[in-house]
């Protein structure tokens, strides 16, 4: 099935080649060959190589049977979940989800106690459900908040009723949200072992809150498996992933430090942090990989612009853009014509927003930003599907390339240690008493202050 | 009068010091006194320098009661800016607002047909007003969507009611907004000669849409003016502004390329962009400046959080935290504590996200991450006056030490001159033909697709 992206490495000259990029192939074989055969580092976390296998027809159907029920039982649906329990859907429903879809909210991705509290007041009278997303159950983020939630909605909605409305996506077997659900009698889908955080915005993680919002996620997953099959290609000139993936590398060898990821379309936004947390956490390990930053344009050439163009020469860009399928809001004319604007009468703003992506690409190749530009042909479910898919088998590749192991997260634990320590969790007593004589060591903070 | 926010750089050694900060004190005091006597480059620029005789008492009185007026006869505001006419306003409206004020909306801070269109459809049979910022009257975004709305206002309206809803802040004398001002009888602001945008948040540009959302903005004001006398004081360890600015400038010295401003309060998130621009269109040029990044924690220490703690070592990182006033939202106690949570049971969600930056601040520290922490006292008007004036001070400052002139923005047109030319605009018609001839001879994009 033909896959509707293409990549545009035009602007990525001099710096990298398509010359350059061709005698990277062995490599890229190599590596291809050991992500299939399971044989290269992380290999136990490449369950979403086949996004198509990740869930069983069954449950599928189970799941959108759920997302339905749960659509006509109430208002909105509450997500409750952290990083890869979080940003894939949000990022799909930003992007594809109609104005009138009902409304998906999250809890428990962040801490913020005014955040919590704005939103348990919107939720006060409207029927609700929650889905809450963790593999343990025990992340302290999605764990505080669904203590609260699931409170809020026993109270309110008596304890029978919020019973039926709280679905649990966590691990099959084990873990205290397991537990839970089986003793709630919970509705629950599975978090796959073999597929991490970050990867698992096709599994049920991803697919239960983006199927509430009213999304296809059979074209979704159609998509991504569409470009899973095209994927299989190791050729680089015929895969536009691996292309991605060899071009990101040979930058960033040659000192380039920061990949902005760029988009003219607001509704990309919130894919933008769904990517670089893939990128960011897959590479960002043993003091190397490029630091995963975005834009939302044109807003940020009026603020980022000028740096973009002019600032410290470490910036390397990819432009995400659709080619069709906007709606038509047209420029009208004027007689007085006192803005001068008269030129773009009748054009139409996504005409205009076009050009201003190529005159953008051009300004930026100009002014030593090497970019490079993928194109969907159209934002819909299944496009974006395989837009996912991309990423991830371009990240996978990319890591490898690099001298990593992509599916990894060593260092996102050294907060979360010295956090528990300092609100003194059962298990950490000796980091507690370690940490408080050492902040007490230091004495009180050497603030500088106006007089 | 007391300034509400203090520097803790305790986690900035053994990167920076506190001697070594106080070693580039002959160096401050230099340019601070020509910023004062209006001597360094771009010193037309500096009438932010004084916040409260930006407006005068009569002007900002006549801001006050138009918004109040505005907010009498309509539901909503829609502003129409972008870059420094947009940031500034919408930073203070997400921080300050209360969840019941009169909503803002925001156009012509993008090109986008999608969002333009859901905008238009959110706006059916509401009253609303128009307030339009633009200096000139004919930057591309603002002026296209100035034409939408306005044609929308006024046959969903009516002409006369339309004039008394549309504000215009703009050019004192010139350009083709006022021209069209004076004309249609719509009130008007001004956009001072000696305020660039990204330093105009506490003029009318920025005040006249955060006085609509019901915030005290002679509070702000007041903020700003008590930090502007506190910041009249050379010796760095007694101005934390210059203290920060010195920081940074040491650290990109020594080979750091990213300043990440980091928050555990969601509400500030805007206020990163608003710093962004301050920071990125000052110092971003000539091959120089921090690239300014952000994070929104906890949320990002799951997305980011890996990078932060273990990729490519060019990060530098100012926390900025809230000190008091968060509402109560506490962790309630279970019987079964299946998710280990119960040493938490009855605290705060404010206590819990405070210790979770403190944990962060450290384990980034311990990663190889120089940090800093900016905090506020609390968040009202007063304070987040403050912080603005301490970023702008800061922003000059920091310019001046790194080389550059702070004030102006050489870049931002670059890619306008190509829009401008592939759009036909009359007058660019030598580069419409240029460039037109040189992408036909580039080709067609040679593009990498799956077969």
């Amino acid at each position: 099935m033909h896959v509707p992206l293409a990549l545009n490495p035009e602007y990525l000259a001099p710096e990298v080649t398509p010359a350059e990029v061709a005698a990277e192939q062995a490599n890229v074989t190599f590596w291809h060959e050991k992500l299939h055969a399971g044989t290269g580092p992380g290999a136990d976390f490449t369950g979403w190589l086949e996004p198509d296998q990740i869930l069983t027809p069954a449950e599928l159907d189970r799941l959108i049977a759920t997302a339905d029920r749960l659509r006509r039982e109430c208002e909105c649906l509450v997500v409750v979940g952290i990083g890869g329990s979080y940003l894939g859907a949000r990022a799909a429903i930003e992007a594809l989800a109609e104005p009138d879809a009902p409304p998906v909210l999250y809890a428990g991705q962040n801490l913020s106690a005014s955040y919590h509290q704005r939103l348990l007041q919107s939720l006060a009278g409207r029927p609700y459900a929650l889905n809450v997303i963790s593999k343990s159950g025990t992340t302290t983020e999605p764990a505080v908040a669904f203590r609260i939630l699931r409170q809020h909605l026993e109270s309110s909605a008596g304890k029978e009723i919020a019973r039926q409305r709280i679905v649990a996506t966590t691990d099959q077997q084990k873990g205290a949200l397991r537990s839970l659900a089986t003793q709630e009698g919970y509705e629950t889908f599975v978090v796959p072992d073999d597929v991490g955080g970050r990867f698992s915005v096709l599994s049920a993680v991803g697919l239960l809150p983006i199927a509430f919002a009213g999304i296809d996620v059979r074209a979704l997953v159609a998509g991504a498996a569409a470009c899973a099959r095209a994927c299989r290609e190791p050729q680089v000139e015929r895969n536009p992933a691996y292309y991605y993936a060899v071009a990101r590398n040979r930058l960033y060898r040659k000192g380039y430090a920061v990949e902005l990821l760029s988009s003219f379309e607001p509704r990309l936004q919130l894919l933008a942090e769904w990517w670089k947390q893939l990128f960011g956490e897959s590479e960002g390990k043993q003091q190397m990989g490029l630091f995963p930053a975005s834009a939302a344009f044109t807003t940020d050439l009026h603020s980022l612009g000028q740096y973009l163009q002019q600032g410290r020469r470490l910036l390397i860009e990819t432009f995400l853009q659709v080619a069709e399928g906007e709606p038509a809001v047209v420029v009208p004319a004027e007689a007085e014509n006192a803005d001068g604007l008269n030129f773009l009468a009748g054009q139409g703003l996504t005409t205009i927003n076009r050009e201003a992506y190529r005159a953008t690409a051009l300004a930026h190749r100009e002014g030593g930003v090497p970019n490079q530009t993928l194109t969907l042909e159209r934002l819909d479910a299944f496009a974006l599907g395989a837009l996912f898919y991309f990423f991830e088998k371009a990240c996978a590749l990319s890591g490898y390339l690099l001298g990593v192991n992509p599916f990894d997260q060593p260092g996102v634990e050294a907060y979360k240690g010295h956090m528990f320590a300092l609100l003194g969790k059962p298990g950490f007593e000796e980091q507690t008493t370690a940490l408080r004589a050492r902040l007490a060591d230091a004495g009180p903070a050497p603030e500088v202050r106006f007089p």
